[in-house]
């Protein structure tokens, strides 16, 4: 038998950013929610790391930027301050597929059957314009382009404002990061909600046979509520086993759309020996043999502290997931010694690493993908709510899913989706704009000749949509050569 | 805490045909093992329904053929006899491909990186050819061309022994059904095993940290063992709370390879018109209206209870899955109506269904396809221990993967594993050759010109793997033609 106590109006599944703010806003709104967290900690797929070598670190989610105003408006309200990363690079986008629906894009049929890798092949290609599209796919989605729905890949960019709000580090998703590390905006929310949020308490079974939605944990608590939000990454449903069963289309598609694959990777020096050298610590490294393949500084704000950040990417992260810790510092030093011209490289003073790809409760890192086929499939299930279950995280949003930002918006979204249900809000107040933020702006970009001067009809939709993205790539990635931070072998 | 009548040698996590013929095997080498089933029935994805009006009717796995000799042992062992289904056609493949590890073939990484539909276009095509090699992919593995990688599938071929054994319903996989349907093998299985088979006993948990490995079900037992099978598809591993967490790879394969999406339908009839009016009652429907796109005779073998079984296949089924019962019926009776040129199909008088989409504990059917890039870099995990883990299910088969008979390959192998690991066996003991059935033999296929004369060397082995198969499915669609049964608008 359940004590009464462990009778809520809402329970939410899992602790993230996203299943937060759906329990903040309940909480918020004089409801009275409860969150069921499988690991011991609270922030999901955002990570700090403290100790005395790093101060603080960032093994997840780390980077924000202006557009995302509700993540920055939740920092704000708990007085986390940001700061500029310093770089910049400039990529020009269009595409013209629905942020809500991208199944309803024109072409999603054949974009959708098409893998980003047969969109690449379908251009005039030179090689070094498609090893730096396969690298951008590798670094915003951490999957290869040929295990990708094309139609997925343009909508991710377009629901991130296109490519150069994606890509860039200045006016762009890596302008920022949070003095004390991103997982502090999860302990702040997790601190105001207080024992209503339980750690080790992974869901292992959700009955919503009765009148009241069953709850079971399996650290053997059972919890009831009226309503459930799930804020777990889509494939991480199947951890739990649903009385009654999920809908067929539900029920597929929480098997169909896996996670990505990263290892975080923080190698610290003794100095910060690469702006003595005019480099700015960012590093695009298209080698196969290199086990990076995108570097950012990550020296504290007040220049203490000295950090080069690097991602091995997708099939990179596979093959590598097997040698020792140690083996993988080794080979990033020689690659960041080989790029940067410096044995100074070799003598890193400490590491700091993060697999997403072993984390039970993630799954992979930092998102979903679409497989080809996928998306016009079952896209419109992914945030279909299942009785009374609705559902949450960074991948049902529709601005920055994949990212913070998104986690807000699709957990605000899920907790307003509830408060509809229960009758205290209009349909009409789900979907709520977000201010922009006073402090951290968008600046437009500049646009290219061909985007403003292109007739948006159906046939140059296609040119639009890719050609502009790609030679902007194949631009970009001349423009990193001749800043001679490209190695060629 | 555990009563000792709890404990045993091995758990075996899944009560269907891989999974029984497992503990089948464990008990009859004098081990002491336990199954744990989901569902409130064995058989898994073998599904035999009794009533009135259709006797018995194999709404899931059902056909059987020559080269299938391990479930035909278990079959015979058990007395259950096969009848013929009256069809047959012809189509050749040959390929180069290991069995037991494709990611090791010529061309794997090339392959893989494409989906079958990329194969297809990279090929002369007629529209024809074009429709009728989507039927085929649609037909033997449940999912589109555009979803499969071309590696696995020209893999999963093969490991049936190419294209005319998949395919042929004479001398191949469809030759044969059980009377009384397949799952008696299950049922036999279980009877054998008695009170060692746990119904509704779904696993969420397993922990190996201890001596023993503790396993949890959601029916609130604990059960311990010294090792443990896992013999459910590889995406239900995560139905699983992992204590320690799997391995980086397996934690990614397990949501990498999703479930095909089927309905098994299967219309009956006061009268068998079809054969009155000539036909053998099989048809290959390529219409993109029509539902269903393949059907066979399913009459009992004395000549009673006419009956079409048809499937619909991958994205027609997620297109219909919410239609009702009843619309599609009436849609299914419209086209067989319209092919079969008689009103008399409009008039059934009982239909029965499964949708495996539906399944929480099947997640699809009839098996897990491999997205492109996903078998080279995870392939090689698919049936790789972790600790006190052993894997089974059809998945993890290397000849007829994905059928009954790859079912009792993988359980029987992952036995012998166990039993290997506990020192009764010798490691060049675990993959044993099965003798061919005495009854059921194998017939040669007649080759063609171009298999005997065409020198199995690097260039052409693309050539041989593809362009015969498509040519002789090509052709095959031409008979289809002439012989009358596939509609054209």
């Amino acid at each position: 038998m359940t004590a009464p106590s462990n009778t809520y109006d809402v329970i939410v599944v899992g602790a993230g950013i996203s299943g937060l703010s759906a329990a903040k806003l309940l909480k918020a709104s004089g409801l009275d929610p409860v969150v069921l967290e499988a690991r011991d900690r609270v922030g999901g797929r955002t990570f700090t790391v403290q100790n005395k070598e790093a101060k603080w670190v960032d093994l997840g989610g780390a980077y924000i930027g202006p557009t995302q105003n509700r993540i920055l408006r939740l920092a704000k309200e708990y007085g986390i301050k940001t700061y500029k990363v310093n770089e910049q690079e400039n990529l020009v986008h269009y595409v013209n597929i629905p942020r809500d629906a991208p199944w309803r894009a024109p072409h999603a049929e054949e974009w959708d059957k098409m893998t980003m890798q047969e969109l690449f092949e379908k251009l005039c290609w030179t090689r070094t314009a498609r090893r730096f599209a396969t690298l951008f796919v590798n670094l915003i989605v951490t999957a290869e382009p040929h295990e990708v729905s094309a139609l997925w890949l343009l909508w991710y960019v377009k629901q991130c404002g296109g490519i150069m709000r994606i890509c860039s580090t200045t006016n762009g998703g890596q302008e920022r990061k949070f003095v004390g590390g991103s997982n502090q905006v999860s302990q702040c929310m997790a601190r105001e909600l207080g024992d209503r949020v339980k750690l080790q308490s992974p869901v292992y079974r959700i009955d919503q046979t009765g009148d009241m939605v069953v709850v079971e944990t399996v650290d053997k608590q059972t919890y009831k509520a009226k309503y459930v939000i799930v804020a777990t990454p889509p494939a991480l449903n199947l951890k739990m086993h649903f009385n009654p069963e999920l809908p067929p289309l539900r029920n597929q598609l929480i098997n169909r759309v896996p996670m990505g694959s990263v290892i975080k990777c923080m190698v610290y020096y003794r100095e910060n020996f690469w702006r003595k050298k005019g480099y700015c610590g960012s590093m695009v490294i298209e080698e196969e043999g290199a086990p990076i393949g995108f570097t950012l500084d990550d020296t504290k704000p007040d220049g203490t502290v000295p950090c080069i950040m690097g991602f091995i990417l997708a099939h990179k992260c596979r093959k590598l997931s097997s040698l020792s810790k140690e083996e993988r510092l080794r080979r990033i030093c020689e690659i960041y010694s080989k790029v940067l011209g410096t044995d100074e490289a070799l003598h890193p003073v400490h590491y700091e690493e993060k697999n997403w790809c072993e984390e039970e409760y993630s799954g992979g890192c930092y998102t979903a993908y679409f497989p080809p086929g996928i998306l016009t499939q079952f896209g419109r299930v992914l945030r279909e709510p299942v009785g009374k279950l609705y559902f949450a995280g960074t991948e049902t949003a529709t601005e920055w899913s994949g990212y913070m930002e998104g986690a807000v918006q699709a957990g605000e979204r899920a907790a307003r989706e509830v408060m509809c249900a229960m009758g205290k809000l209009q349909p009409n107040q789900i979907w709520q704009p977000e201010p922009e933020n006073d402090e951290i702006r968008a600046l437009p970009f500049v646009t290219t000749f061909w985007e403003r001067n292109l007739p948006s009809v159906d046939g140059f939709l296609k040119f639009l949509g890719v050609s502009t993205f790609l030679s902007a790539a194949a631009a970009a990635g001349l423009v990193a050569y001749k800043k001679g931070i490209i190695p060629r072998s």
